[in-house]
Order: structure tokens, then C-alpha cells, then sequence
């Protein structure tokens, strides 16, 4: 795996709240970073969101120090301290300013976090950095996500390499509309802070803004790039070349949060098409992907398309029945406003493991696609199950 | 059972999708009745939505059909014939015009009716018409409901007696904001149409638009009036009282629907009191009383208020965290914003069928009351294999 030249990884046990697994990771920059971050829309922000939000400000970041195990959400004051507390541990082991370091948790919202069991861990944490060891810090990073994620994409440009990594972690709440998640994103291109918040906004707003496993959205929720330079300064052509890898790895990172949504059997691309304008598409696509009877039908490979027609139609748009088709991959489904003979063949194709449903309205010629998946019984039993 | 006067009921078996078990139903006033309904308002409306709603802006009613196994929905003008066409066949074999019967229909959306087969079952069904079946007809509407729902108050007044029937169905595609489900309300009071309707309507947006089972809106919801006046016209006092048991008999419908939500263990009692205003108060109730992640863990008997906090923070209203208390009956969970040591307690309260979850919010003092139901692995099974 290529790693972005200059950023250093490591991961240890600290045993917040998994055993036998690393749930502390640290990623660093060997030498300054310009950094951009998205946050959790959601009213109540949990303290590393408050602290990363307040320092992503000033622009410059080195390092992030990421656990699992607890959300540190919803701890008021003393979580704010905590946070703070843990950043200045580490800053003084990695001889930078605590401003430099970013905090990001995840895990269960209202415990406070074991301050001096995590700092009683970081000098080992600093140890063990390497290049080596992003995947470890992507395990770090898990909660009920039941793989590491990770894209990587490079940029070759006048005889340079640019390279960006992404990080992510993601199974339940997840929700469109808001960066859902953790995510980092590590290049060792040169972009100044104020070229990386707009490329990041915008590549956050069509890529994990626009999926959902449960239309629930963290306290956690932050996407943080760092750009190190380590590989030279970025030209304006590179910049929009960078843009575009940017896009790439979000998208490669919210498609892997969507196929380990908790209890997830199946991603379905779905999309939105002719409506009258972008609002429109998108606001019709998460009532669809969000609908538990839609979700329950795709778990239960059944074509229901009642149900999709039902979850649009509650909300009161005024949609004419009779101009309304919907594909499943190429098989029509329902053809302007009335059910086809198609329903077997479309039966066998909700057997695969990915498909596209494809909602035409007739109405315009904007669209929108939201990655979704399905509601399973393993999810009730995740989601039953989490605390105890 | 105490029945209105002048109600006759009956059901058969018409085998549209269920076997062994009743599937068409009828009520029929002995004399002109008054009626009102109200529909659902979801973009796609059912033939016998579209037919019912015609016919109760005349005012008058007789008769409701009712068959359950399939909604009639989504079958355009063909279902609408179908509709109209059993309706006339029902006439003629109870000497009343088409305009006095009501259709109603609920099951899968997409599928014709079996116009011939149900059409060959009317004149038995007309046949066994007696005042002792409202039961019958109460399962023959059921699809995925476990027991058939039926609600009866009396008001005596001036030495007479007036009786308030509802029967429902109603388990799943169960939202607030709408009249969900099938309802039918049979008075032997004498009120006119101009009375009849609003005060349906006043009763419906306390009872069964403040329930939910998955968020998600039927295109076949209704609601009958039927008041045919064979007990005597009521004076001014009278219809209050009367407005009083039409909404006690909606309530204790709604609750029952709940009650028997797909899947469902727990009834919740959601209430938000402390809000600016009533909306406020309803957004938020229903945020969170439709959150997948609070209703697996209600299902889980797990008081996890964080999942509480994050299902209202998501609407981003700006709500003060350190205002904010949340109380599982008597027990407080969150209090101004912090958790309590009393989660112990929280659980073992849980355990029971039933329970209030209450949520302070402090910032005024407008409340509302939503009742919804956990999410169980069995909501999923049943949602899954609906059509199989």
C-alpha cells in the first residue's frame, strides 16, 4: 500500500472498551500540515468534535489522535478537559503544540474517556510510529464496522508523485446530509488551507453526505484532511487533478461504510432520476433509502416496489403516478406508474450482492444517487446488543 | 359487546391472498347515515381512497365494504373500475344506491383486486348480515395484525343512550401526520355532516396521527365516520360529550395499533414537554420516536439516551444540551444534560410492556405525546417476507 510520503502511523490497546485489539491510533506528520475538517451537523457535538472544529480553524494540524471504545459525546465540561488533557499528553511526546493535534472518538455517547489509561499508553504510541501501520490505525478506528478502511489514489504530475490516503470508519448512524463518520485524509501534496476546506466540502457534500445506513447522525461525525507538502507544491492544474482523487477516495471510503453497515447484505446504488431540480431527487432518494419497509424488502430480495412508491408518496410532493418508472439494474419494474410482468427476473437480480434501482419521474432533468443498504435482523441485534 | 344501533355487520371468507380465515368484511346501517372520513396524504392514493374520499363529500353513507389481502393501490384506472364495480354489485344486493357504500381496502399495493371471486361472495355476505359480527369483520380487515381491534363508549344523556363503535387495523407502514390505517367509527348519535367531519378531524390529529410503528405512510389510509341516528339527535351539550368519546374510542384504537406494531414488544409513551411550541414539541418526539437506533434499543431494554440526544440533535433546532432532561417513567436518565447513576434502575424498568419515556426539554411550555413501539429482528422478518 502507498503511503503519502512523510505521515507516520501507529496503533495500541488501551482497552477503553474492546479487548484483545488496538483501539488507539495515532497518525502523524513529520513535518507541517495545512488541515481542513467537516463536522457532525448534529445540535449536540461531542468534545473532540468541539476541540477539532476549534483547531482545524487556525489551519494548521500534525497530528490526530483517534479511539474507539467510547464517543467521549455528551460529557459536558470534564469531556472538553479530558480531550484537551489527552492532546497535550501527546504533544509533549511528539514535541509539537497541543494546537497541532486533532482529536477524534467513537464508541458508546455519554461515558466519559480513562484519561489515564489512554495517557498511560501514549508514550508507546509515539514509539511505534511508522509508515508501515495506517491499516492498524484503521482497526483502531472500528467499532461495529467489521473491516478496516482504507483508498489510497496518486496523482503523477511533471515527473512528481502525489499521493492521498483516506481512513474511515462507519457501520451504524450513518446518515445523508451531514459528514457521517470518521474519516482522514493524509497527502503529502502542498495545498494551502484555504484551497483544501472548499475541495473538501465539496467532495464531502456528493460522497458521504449522500449515503446512509440508518438515517441516524453521531455526535462524532468529522472528516479531516491533512496536506503535508512532503511532495511539493500543487499547480493550479494539479489542484483540480487533486480535486478529483479527493472525490475518488471520499467515494471509495462512503461505499465501504455502506457495505459494513451494521448487518448490511446488500449496497444499493439508488437513484433519483427527472426530477425538477437536484433538492428534489435528493430529498426522494433518502426517503426511499431510508424507508425500514423499503430496507426489510431489499433484505428480503423482494422487488417490492409498492413500498418505493410509498415512501415517495408520503412526502406530499405532488408526484404524478403516471409518469413514474423504476429499474431495477436495466429490468423495468414499474412503467409509468403501473407494475410489470418483470418481477422474477428482478427477483434473481436482488440476489447479487450490489445492484442500482433507478426511480425515473418524468418531471425534469436533475438526479441524484444515494448509496444505501439493507435493514436485517442482524442490525436490530447489533443495535440491541451494543452496550451490554 | 354493546353496538350502535342499527349496524349490522358480516364477513366471509374470499380467499384474496389469507386462507381459512375471514378477508371481506361489511358493515351496513339499517338507515340513512351520516358519515365523514379521512384519508391518507400520501402522494399515491388507493382507488378506494380516491372513490371512499368522492363519496364522503356527499355526506351520506350506508354501507362500508372492506377486504383485506390487497390494497387496491397503484392500479389506476382499472382498480378504480374494480372498486366501483363490487361497489355497485353490493348495492344491488342491498337495495341502496353506489353512492352509499364505502370501499376499503388494505394488503399488497400493486395487485388487482379479484373482482369475479369477491363479487361471488356478496350475496352470502349480505346474507349473514347480523348485529353480532363486528368481531368478524374486525379480523377480516386484519393483514400482519396479531388480534382484531375494536373500541366501544356509551354516553348516556337525558334518559337516552348513544354507542360509539371503532373497529381498526393496522400494524406496519404505521406513521404519524397522516391518518394511517383503516378506522371505522359507527355511532348510533344523530349528527349532521357540517358536525361530523371536523370533529373526526380533531379527533384523528390527537390519536392516530401521533402514533408510529415504522415512519412510514400507508397509500390506503382511512378513516369512517358512519353516524346514522337511530338512538336519537344529539343537542349542543351532547355532541361535545360525543366529540369527548369519539376521541377516546380514536385513542384507545391508536394504542391498540401500537400495541399490535409489527414485531413490536414495547409500547413507549413518548412525551416531549418544554418546547417553544407544540410542533417543536412533535418534531422532536417523532425524530425520535422513528430513530432505528432508539427503537433497537428499546427493543434491547437498553436505556441508551444517548441515541435519545442524537435522534433530536440531527434536526438541528439548536437545542441547549445542558437544559435537556430525560426521564424513563419516574426515573431520570439525563438530567440538564448529564447522565445519571440511575441506569440500573432505567433497565429494569424497561423490562416491562409498557413505559413512558419523557423528555424535558426547558425551554418553554408546549408538550406533545407520540406513541410508537420498539424495533425487533421479528419487525424485520415480517417486513422481509411480507409477499413470499
Amino acid at each position: 500500500m502507498k503511503v503519502p510520503k512523510g505521515f507516520l502511523f501507529a496503533a495500541v490497546e488501551a482497552k477503553i472498551k474492546y479487548q484483545d485489539r488496538p483501539d488507539l491510533g495515532l497518525i502523524f506528520s513529520e513535518r507541517p500540515a495545512y488541515c481542513a475538517g467537516v463536522f457532525t451537523t448534529n445540535d449536540f457535538q461531542a468534545a473532540p468534535v468541539i476541540l477539532g472544529r476549534r483547531r482545524v480553524a487556525a489551519g494548521k494540524a500534525r497530528a490526530i489522535l483517534v479511539n474507539s471504545g467510547c464517543a467521549n459525546a455528551c460529557t459536558g465540561e470534564e469531556g472538553l478537559r479530558d480531550a484537551e488533557r489527552l492532546t497535550e499528553y501527546l504533544a509533549r511526546e511528539l514535541k509539537i503544540s497541543p494546537e497541532e493535534v486533532l482529536p477524534a472518538s467513537t464508541g458508546v455517547i455519554g461515558s466519559r474517556l480513562p484519561v489515564e489509561r489512554i495517557a498511560s499508553r501514549i508514550p508507546d504510541l509515539v514509539r511505534e510510529l511508522t509508515p508501515e501501520k495506517a491499516s492498524l490505525v484503521a482497526r483502531a478506528m472500528m467499532t461495529t464496522d467489521t473491516f478496516p478502511k482504507i483508498a489510497v489514489r496518486s496523482l503523477e504530475s511533471q515527473g512528481r508523485t502525489f499521493t492521498l490516503m483516506g481512513l474511515a470508519k462507519g457501520a451504524g448512524m450513518i446518515a445523508p446530509h451531514m459528514a457521517t463518520m470518521l474519516a482522514f485524509l493524509l497527502t503529502d501534496a502542498g495545498l494551502t488551507p484555504s484551497l483544501l476546506q472548499p475541495l473538501l466540502q465539496e467532495s464531502v457534500s456528493v460522497t458521504f453526505n449522500r449515503i446512509t445506513v440508518d438515517g441516524d447522525t453521531s455526535t462524532n461525525d468529522t472528516v479531516y484532511l491533512l496536506a503535508n507538502g512532503a511532495s511539493g507544491e500543487l499547480d493550479q492544474t494539479e489542484q483540480a487533478k487533486f480535486g478529483q482523487i479527493l472525490q475518488e477516495v471520499c467515494q471509495e471510503l462512503a461505499y465501504l461504510i455502506v457495505k459494513d453497515g451494521e448487518g448490511a447484505t446488500k449496497v444499493v446504488r439508488l437513484r433519483v432520476e427527472g426530477a425538477r431540480d437536484t433538492e428534489e431527487a435528493l430529498r426522494l432518494a433518502r426517503a426511499v433509502a431510508d424507508s425500514p419497509l423499503v430496507k426489510t424488502a431489499l433484505f428480503g430480495e423482494d422487488p417490492n416496489w409498492g413500498r418505493i412508491l410509498v415512501a415517495m408518496g408520503k412526502l406530499g410532493l405532488g408526484l404524478p403516478l403516471e409518469k413514474i418508472s423504476v429499474y431495477l439494474e436495466d429490468i423495468p419494474l414499474v412503467s409509468k406508474g403501473s407494475g410489470t410482468p418483470y418481477e422474477e427476473a428482478a427477483q434473481a437480480a436482488m440476489r447479487r450482492p450490489e445492484f442500482t434501482l433507478r426511480i425515473e419521474l418524468g418531471l425534469g432533468k436533475a438526479s441524484a444517487e444515494i448509496l444505501t443498504c439493507d435493514l436485517s435482523t442482524e442490525y436490530v441485534k447489533i443495535n440491541a446488543e451494543y452496550r451490554t
